[in-house]
C-alpha cells in the first residue's frame, strides 16, 4: 500500500497508481498465472492450494514464484506427490505431513506480536498447523494448545496466561465448538474461530460447528470457511502484526 | 403397565392383554378422538396442542378429558383466544401467557424428584415455563435459573448447587446452545437439552442450536425437537421420578 | 460431584473447590490432554473417538488413562489397525468388530437398573451394540432385541415384558424411524431415540430418522446424535442407575 | 385414450391423431389458458389452484370451463373472497371453508370403488377435505378418519375393517408420519401418503413427514407433495375406478 | 385380511383375530427376525435390502424365508458377493446384475394387469429393472421402454399404445424429471414416479428430481422415495392387480 | 466499450482508459451513489430495487439519474407507495401493478431483434412482465404468451410459430418448471429459464424449479436467479440486439 | 426449424409438420434410443453423457450415431476405458484427457462469431475446455483464459481486449465465484457463468458458486448447472452464432 | 484482564484469582442476570438484543446496567416501543431508528484506531450502522462508505485513500457479496466481512452472501453472522485499539 500511501500525499496520482498496478509482472505457465508481485502488493505472497492441481502444475507455480523472488511460498491440501515434487525441485524446502503442507522460506518478515491458537480435539491438528505455519511465515510468533474441550473444563486453566499475552487468538474446534464461545467470553483479545470437519452425523461435515461460531454470543469473534486454516492463519497474523 | 405386569406374571394372558388394550375408552368428538386414558396406560395424560384447531375445538377436547376423569389437562401454544375459551369453561383452569399455556389440574401425583431447568437467556422463557409446567403436572419438582449464558461462567456458580442436587437437568438454549456442553461437561446427572428458536440470522431458526446439542462431545446429553418444552419436561419428570 | 456437596453442606469454600477442580491432573501427550479424572468427577472415564486418530496416539491415550487408574476405557469408530494396537497394549483388552469397538475394563460399577435396547433392522447393529457396551461399562444391565419393525408389528409382542421391566428403552432407528414413536406410544419409561444413518436415498444419512423422533407425537422421547451408539448408552446408564 | 385406443386399432392413422390433439380447442382468457377438454382427454376437469390469482381471474376460469361443459370443476386454496366470487358466479356452487375449496358440479361420474382417509391429528384436516372433495368429483366413495395417531395404536382398531374393504387408501399425517408406516404395515391396497405442514420446529413445514413417508419400510406406498390433498385425491380415485 | 373379513362378519371376535396375528410365527436368527407369513398377511413377501448385512446374513435370511414356504424371496442392491452367496444355496435363484439383484421365485400368483415403465435415460436402468422384477414377482405383467426423454418428444410416439393400455404407469428419471409431468399430462391411468440419483450438479443425487416430480401440475401421480424401484414395483403391482 | 475499442486499436492507452473509467462521474446521494453513466459503459442504465429502500430515496436516485440524462430509468418490486412517489415526481413515468415496476423511458434505443417469452401459469404473471419492460426498456422487441403448461402439451401448439421467430426464448416457470426442458428440446434458439416461487410445499419457493431448469437434459438453456424478471429481461434483449 | 418456417409460410400444414417429426427416426439400441436427426431439427447432435453407461453401450450410441450420418458425437465425463473404446472404434476420434472428452468432428459449421471463455483457477480447467471443445464443435471460434482470479485484479486487464470482442463471454468459477460479477460489471455482451465444484468446505461442492452467481448484481448473466462445461458451450455457441 | 495479568506476574494465586471471577457481582432481575462487570473484565459492556424481550425488561435491564456504573449500554434491534421505553427511562439516551438501535454512553474509552466501513448498497445500511455504533461506543474511528457496488468498480476509486489508513475494515454485503473478495484482494488490513439478509430468491436471506463471504480466495478475511452489526463493531474496534 506504500503505492496508495502515495497517492494520498500527493506524490502519485491516481492516474499513475493504477497504471502501476495494472502493470504489474505476472508470470504466465499457460495453465496458472503466477502473481508474482503480490507480497509486495499486500505484504503477503500468494499460497498455492493444491487440490486440483497435478505435482507437476504445482511444482512448476512455486519454482516461478521463487524465481520471481517471493520471500515464501506455502503450499497446502498437498499429498505425498505433490510434496515430494517440491522437496525435489528446492532442496530448502520444508513440509509437514500432519498439516499437508510444504514451503519455501527464503526471507520472512521479522516476527512480530503474538498469536495463540487452541484446538478442542485432537483431530483438530491438521488445520491447526496448516494455520500456525501460515502465521509464521507471515511473521508472528505463534504459541499451540492442543485438544482443550469444555467437556473438561479445568484443561483450560493452563492456557490463561497464554490467551492473556495474546494479540489475537484462533480456536480451532469442530462438532458443536462450544470452545469457541467459552473462550470469546474470557479474552478481550480478537479471536478467530475456526470450524472444523471433525465429527460424524450431526457434525454435518463442521456446518454445525460453523453455524455455532457463527451465532455465538460471545462479542469479538469472526470466522473463517471449514477447515480454513490458512486463511485464520493469515488474518491472525495480521491483526498480530497491526498496521504496517 | 400394570397390565403388562400382570402378563408377565402370568396373571393375565397376551390374548386378553390385546384385548383390553383394544377395548380401551376414548370419545369421538368427530374433528378428533381424545384418548381418556392415556393418563392410566402412560401415568400422563395427553397435552393438546393448540396450533391448528379452533378454540372451541380445543375447549372441546378440554371437557371431554376431564368428563373421563383425567387428572389433568394441558393446552400449549395457544393463543389468548384459546386461553380464553378454556378459562370460560373450567373456572379451576390456570394460564400463563408467556408460557402460551392453560391447563385445568384435578389430581396430579404427589410430586418425587427434582428437576433443574436452565435457560442461556431471557428469550429462552417461554420455553423454559412450558416445561416447567408440564413437568409440575406430572408431579416433579422444579427449580428453574434463567439467562445463564457462558459469556460469563461465573453466572453459572450460584446454580451449581441445584445442579448437584437434581435428578435430571433441563437445558434451554438457542444461538450455539454451548451451555448445554458446558453444563453436559459438569453434571453427572442426565442432561436433557431444549434447542430454542431465538436469534437471527445463522441461527437458523433453532437448528444451529439443535445440531450444536447433537454433537456435544458432553456425554449424558440428549436434545428434543426445537422449541418442545412439552416434550422436555415429559421426559424429565420420567426421569426424576424414577420407574413406577 | 462429590465436592459440590461439600461446598453444599459448607464444608469446602467455593474458592477451595473451584481450586481443586482447577487443579485436577491431566495428562499431556503433546496431541492430546489425557482427562484422567473424569470418571471420578462425572462418574464416567472419557471414551475415545478413534476417528482422526492414528492407532498409536490411540494406544497411547488408553495407556495414560489405565496408568492414572481408569477403572474402564472405550474407544470406538475404531478400525481393524486401531483395535490391534490396543489389544497389543493390553492383554486383558476385549473387542467387538461389529461395534468397532475395543475396551479394556478393570473395574465397572457394580450393575444397576435395566436398559432395554430395541432397533428396528439387523443393519442397525453397529450402533446398537456400541451402545450396549458403553452402558455395561457404565454399570447396567442391558436387554438387546434386534430387528423389530413396525411394518411386522406382531415382532413387537415378544419384546412387551422386557419394555416392561425397563428403567429406560433406548430405539435405534434409520429410515422412518417410527418405531420410536410406536415404542414411545407404549412405554412409560424414558425413551432415549438414536437415529441412524441405514438407508438410501431419502433417508438422507440418517437425518429423516433424526427429525421424525424430534417431532414424534410420542412423549418421554429424547434423541441423541446420528448413529451415536456412545451417547445414548451414557445418558440410557445414568437414568437406569438413577441419582447417585 | 379412446382416440389412443383408434390409433392402435388402425383405425386413426398418428398423424390425424395428433392433428386432433393439437386443434383440441382451449379458450384464452388473456391471463389464462383455459383446457375445456381435459375432461374428455384424461377423465378429470383440470382443478383451478386459486392461489396466486385474483378472485375475478378465478371466477373467469371457472366460468369458462362451465360455458364449456366441464361436468365438475374445483378451486383449491381458495380464500374468503375467491370463494364469494365463484358462489357470487354459479348458484349451484358450493364450498367448504375448512377445505378452503369452492366447485361447482354439474355431471360427475357414477361412483365406483372406495377410497378410505385416514389422518394422524385434527390439524390436518384441512388437506383431508380437500382430497375428498377431490376423490369424490372424480367419482368414488370416500371414507374418513380422522384424528388417528400413532400414540394410541388403539385408536387404530375401529378403522381396520374399512381399510380391509379399501380399494386405496389414502394417509394423511404431519410430524414424523410414522402413521403412513404403521398402516402400510398391515393392508395390502395401495397407499398414498399425504405429508402435511402441521407442526413446528423439527416438522420444518412438512419436510420430515415427507421424507419419512418417502423411506417408510412398509411396501406399497407411494406419496403426494406437501399438503397436497388435491393430487392425492386425484390418483386415489383412478385406483379405486380402475382402468376405464 | 382374510382375518379381518372375518372379524368384521361377526365370525372372529377382535380378540380372537388380535391373538391370531400376535400368534403368528416368525423365526429369529439372531440378528434377524425372519416374517415367514407376510405373504399371508399383505399378499407379498418381505424383500431383502442387502446393504448392511453380510452376504452370510443376507443367505441365511433367504434360506429361512424359503424353508418357511415363502413363494418368492427378492434380495436388492446386493453386490457381487451376496449374490454369490445366495446363487450357491438355491440352485433355482436368479440374478440381474444390472439392477443388483438375486431371486427366487417357487411359487408367484397368475399375472393379473399391466404395469408399463419408461424411463428418460439408459441410466435409470438398475432401478427400472428392480422395479420390473419385483412386479413380476408380486404376479402383474410388464412392458419396459427405456431412454425415453423429453428432449426428444418425438421418442415417445411409439411408447403411446402401451401407455393406453396400461393399468399402472411406472415413470423413472432422474435431473430434472419432466418426463413424468410430461406423460402424467397425457395418461388417465395413476403414474407412479421413482426419482434417480442419476446426474451431477444440480442433480443433487435425485433431490432436484424428486420435489420436480412432487411438485408436477401433472394430476394422479404419487412417488417413492430415491431410486427406490423395490416400492415402485410394488405398488404399482397393487394397483395393476386390483383389490384382491 | 467504445473506450476499449480505442484502446485495442491504440489510440487510447491503458493508463488513459483506466483513468478515464476512474474519473467516470456519479452522484453521491449519502445512502446511495447514483451510477449515471453505466448506460454509457455498459448500453443499459441501472435499474433500482425499491425492497429494503425507502419511497424517498427510490425516488431520490430517480430524479438524479434523470438529471444525469439517462434514457430510461425502471423501478424493480415497488410497492404502491414507491411507485406513487415515482409518479409524482415525473409526469412520463409509467407503472404495471401487477409486475410492481414503474420506469420513465425518455430515450430507448430502436428496437433490434425479438425476444418470446413463454410462461407455465397464471401466477408467473408478475415476474414475465418485469421481464418484458426490461427488454423493451433496451431495445427489443418482445412477445409474450402466458399460461402455457406441460399438463396440456397441446397449448403450445399456437406458440411454435413464434417460437421459431425468437431471437432469444425466456421461459418463465414455477414448480417442477418441466415448461423449460420442453421448449429446450425444440427450439435452436438460447434460451433463458426464470424460476419462480410458486407453488407451495415441495416448490420449496422456487428452488425446485430453479433445480429442475439447471438440470435440465435440454441443450442450450442457462437460468437467472428466481424471480429475477429484471435478469432474464437484460440478458434476453443483449441476445436479441446482438453484439453492438 | 426449418419445418417451422415452412409451416409458418403456409408450405407445410400444422398435421404435416407434427406428422414428420413425429416419424422422425431414431434408433433402439435396446438400452438406448440414439436421435440421429437432432442434428437437423435443432442445429447440435446429441451428447452423450458417459457416467452411468459402461464403455461399451457408450461406444455403441457412437456407431450408430455416425452411421446415421451425425456431423459430429462429443462424449462426456467419459473415464480413461470409455475413451478407449471410442477411440478404438473410431480412428478420426480424438480426446482431450483433462476435460474427460472424446469426440469424433466429420462435418461441423463454418465457424461463426466468437466466444471469450475466462475461468478463476487452474482447477477450473476440465470445465473450461469441455465447454470449449463443445462451442468449437458447434461451430464457433472460442479464445480460453485461464486462471484469472479477482484477488489480483490487474491478471484481468490483458484479457479485457478478448472481451471486447466478445459476441458471448464464458466465465467458470468456483469458490464464490466473484469473478462473474466483476466481469458482468464489465462487459455488455451476454455472459454465461459455469459455477464449479472446486474448493472445499464452505465451497459446498459448487453450491455456493451457483447461488452466489446467480445474485450476482450484475446484469446480463445467466447460468448453468455446476460443472456443466456441455451446457455453456451450447448456449455460448448459440448466442454467438446468432439466429439461424 | 488485569486480573490474569496479576495471576501471570505471581501477584495473586490461581485460586484467588478464580475465587474473584466468582465473586464477581451481577444483578438477578428474575427474567434476567445483568452482567455488571463485564465491562471490567472484558473491556466492552454487554450488548442487549432488543427482539425476544418486552419494552419493559429492556429498560429495566438498561437501568440496571447503568445503575451499576455501565460507562454505556447499546440495545440492538429494538422496535419503536422498545426505543422509546428506554429514551423514557434516560434522558441522555440517544436512537438511531434506521439502525433499529438505542444507547446510552456515559464514559467511553478515548478513541484510538481507525475502522473502514464499506457497504454493497443502500439496503445494508441499517447492519453498516449498528456496527458504526457499537464500534464507536467501544472507543475508535469509524468512516462509513455506503453503497459501493462491485457492478461499477470505479465507486470504489474514492474509497481507496481511506482503505490504506484503516487499521481494519469492515465490508457489509448481501447477494453474492462479491465486494468482499474485491476489497480484501487490495487492502493489507484484517478485513471482517458481515452478510445481510438483502435480496430476494437466490440470496436466500443471507446464506449465499455467507457462504460466498467464507469461500473468499482473497486472504485476511473472517466473517461474522448475517445481519450482525454487533459482532463486527465489536471484533473491528478490538482490532483498530491492539491490545490493551
Amino acid at each position: 500500500m506504500q503505492l496508495l500511501e502515495a497517492v494520498r500525499q500527493g506524490e502519485v496520482s491516481t492516474v499513475e497508481a493504477l497504471d502501476r498496478v495494472a502493470s504489474l509482472p505476472y508470470r504466465d505457465l499457460g495453465f496458472a498465472k503466477v502473481d508474482v508481485h503480490r507480497e509486495l502488493r499486500q505484504g503477503a505472497p500468494e499460497a498455492v492450494l493444491a487440490e486440483g492441481k497435478t505435482p507437476e502444475q504445482v511444482a512448476g507455480i512455486v519454482r516461478a514464484m521463487l524465481q520471481a523472488g517471493a520471500g515464501s511460498v506455502l503450499v497446502t491440501r498437498a499429498g505425498d506427490d505433490t510434496r515430494r515434487a517440491v522437496l525435489a525441485d528446492a532442496s530448502d524446502a520444508r513440509e509437514d505431513d500432519r498439516a499437508r503442507a510444504v514451503w519455501v522460506a527464503r526471507g520472512t518478515p521479522v516476527p512480530r506480536g503474538l498469536v495463540v491458537m487452541v484446538s478442542g480435539g485432537t483431530s483438530d491438528g491438521p488445520v491447526v498447523h496448516e494455520s500456525r505455519i501460515r502465521a509464521e511465515l507471515l511473521g508472528t510468533t505463534v504459541v499451540v494448545h492442543e485438544d482443550v474441550g469444555v467437556a473438561g473444563l479445568h484443561r483450560l486453566t493452563p492456557v490463561l496466561p497464554d490467551l492473556e499475552r495474546a494479540d489475537c487468538v484462533v480456536v480451532v474446534a469442530g462438532m458443536d465448538a462450544a470452545l469457541a464461545s467459552v473462550i470469546g467470553g474470557i479474552v478481550s483479545t480478537p479471536v478467530i474461530g475456526v470450524p472444523t470437519g471433525v465429527g460424524y452425523g450431526s457434525a454435518r461435515g463442521g456446518e454445525t460447528a460453523l453455524h455455532s461460531m457463527l451465532c455465538s454470543c460471545a462479542a469479538g469473534l469472526a470466522v473463517v470457511g471449514i477447515d480454513d486454516g490458512l486463511g485464520a492463519g493469515t488474518i491472525a497474523a495480521r491483526i498480530a502484526r497491526g498496521r504496517e
